[in-house]
């Protein structure tokens, strides 16, 4: 532990989720900036708390950050549609925007263990992606979809989200794309909110210590049994045969929840 | 005037900037929602207060509801960046700006007659847009560019203005585009809003009564002399000769605030 350091003593058990301008992601151990780390949930095993911190600041900075959501219940917060919900970010951003915030959570998931998993992370309602999405959002008895995080396959489904979204909504983005057309949210004055989680220490912006902050509220959300972990898969042990396979999973496009490698 | 209309009585003199689902902008008559109109304000001529509606619409919109910059002057507000802040949107902008919010105003214009009219209006700073812009920013003792308002040519310029930006940061948009690559925005995580006037009487808004506050709100602002009109010309009589002759000098490029037709 570097002498620096302010926000934690040796010994204390941490997590985080680094920096792509440090090597050490598939390494036994990594240096990283304090201002990036938060006191791991001690209600949770080291594999189930290594599940959270990347996709918990994806979902935490897109749904407070970079739309400005208010936390607490107020009345005509709207409904929130998550795009591909039963991935890592959209399993802890359904936790999140169910109960910390007053928005109807809509999620969408294909397959019928997809669409039960987004249930029990907290969905008010679940939409099937592979179908048109505007006749399936107006048949639900719900407000207006004022907020759209959009978590994967963005430009397959972006009419139909232009369609959906309120006028002066948001669409929040974190896939990537060569290009990405946002001409047709004109019309409508929607906002474009890009979340890349790595914003922060790519700049090295003054607010870096933020990633500790929103770890550290995540990790007190967990031990108050209101957030629960997103891992559904632990593989043992570290190697390059069970990181090749942890790969192989995630690339073929059906995860849910969020995998880890565990000693 | 209609039956049911509730927010004026007769006789009382009002502006506002109508809607492109009715006819009329060139005619001397027009039918229009009360909701969308405001009180004239009574220091200005009728020619005066026609330059305002819609240029104050869309830089309040902009400014205040897209963005949710705050009125006031709190500490660590950042600056605005306006880009071809001399014509009408741009006029008024600077204005609300630097009168009613705590942003550092820096205005771009390439002449040294629309760099001294942005001057005027209250820009803290003007640089030029026919050069480089990143290293015109960095030579001035400014806080980070937060905000930056792209009023025309934005794909002309936008490497420029994501490399000037602030991580996190926000890009208004009001110009027309076929395609608007917005990938470019991803790394520093920068919000999109596009503002276009004609959103809310277009979907017919449940808030569209909200023009009719900002115009009001105007009004006041213009009487008490904190706000000022953007006219600068003004062509008589009102007949297709002038309305002809007043395109030519809008089409040009080269407009400073705003031209007016009166009878």
């Amino acid at each position: 532990m570097g002498d620096a350091v302010e926000l934690f003593r040796p010994g204390e058990d941490v997590f985080y989720c680094g920096t792509f301008t440090r090597s050490g992601a598939n390494a036994d151990c990594h240096l990283v900036d304090e201002r990036m780390v938060g006191k791991k949930p001690s209600s949770l095993s080291f594999a189930e708390a290594a599940a959270l911190p990347l996709t918990s600041l994806t979902a935490w900075q897109l749904l407070f950050d970079r739309r400005g959501v208010r936390m607490g219940k107020p009345p005509g917060a709207g409904s929130l549609l998550i795009v591909g919900a039963a991935g890592g970010v959209g399993s802890i951003l359904i936790q999140l925007a169910r109960r910390l915030t007053g928005l109807t959570v809509v999620a969408t998931a294909s397959r019928p263990e997809t669409q039960d998993w987004c249930r029990r992370m907290g969905a008010h309602h679940v939409i099937d992606h592979s179908r048109p999405m505007p006749p399936q959002i107006a048949a639900l008895d719900i407000p207006p979809v004022s907020c759209i995080a959009s978590l994967t396959q963005t430009a397959k489904h972006l009419a139909a989200l232009v369609e959906i979204v309120k006028p002066h909504g948001k669409l929040g983005v974190i896939d990537d794309h060569d290009h990405f057309d946002a001409a047709p949210l004109k019309a409508k004055s929607v906002s474009l909110h890009w979340e890349m989680v790595f914003t922060r220490p790519l700049y090295q912006t003054a607010d870096l210590i933020g990633q500790h902050h929103i770890l550290t509220e995540i990790s007190e959300l967990v031990d108050a049994g209101i957030l629960r972990t997103t891992m559904t898969r632990c593989l043992t042990p570290f190697s390059p045969d069970t990181l090749a396979e942890a790969h192989r999973i995630v690339e073929s496009g059906g995860m849910i929840g969020k995998i880890v490698m565990s000693r």
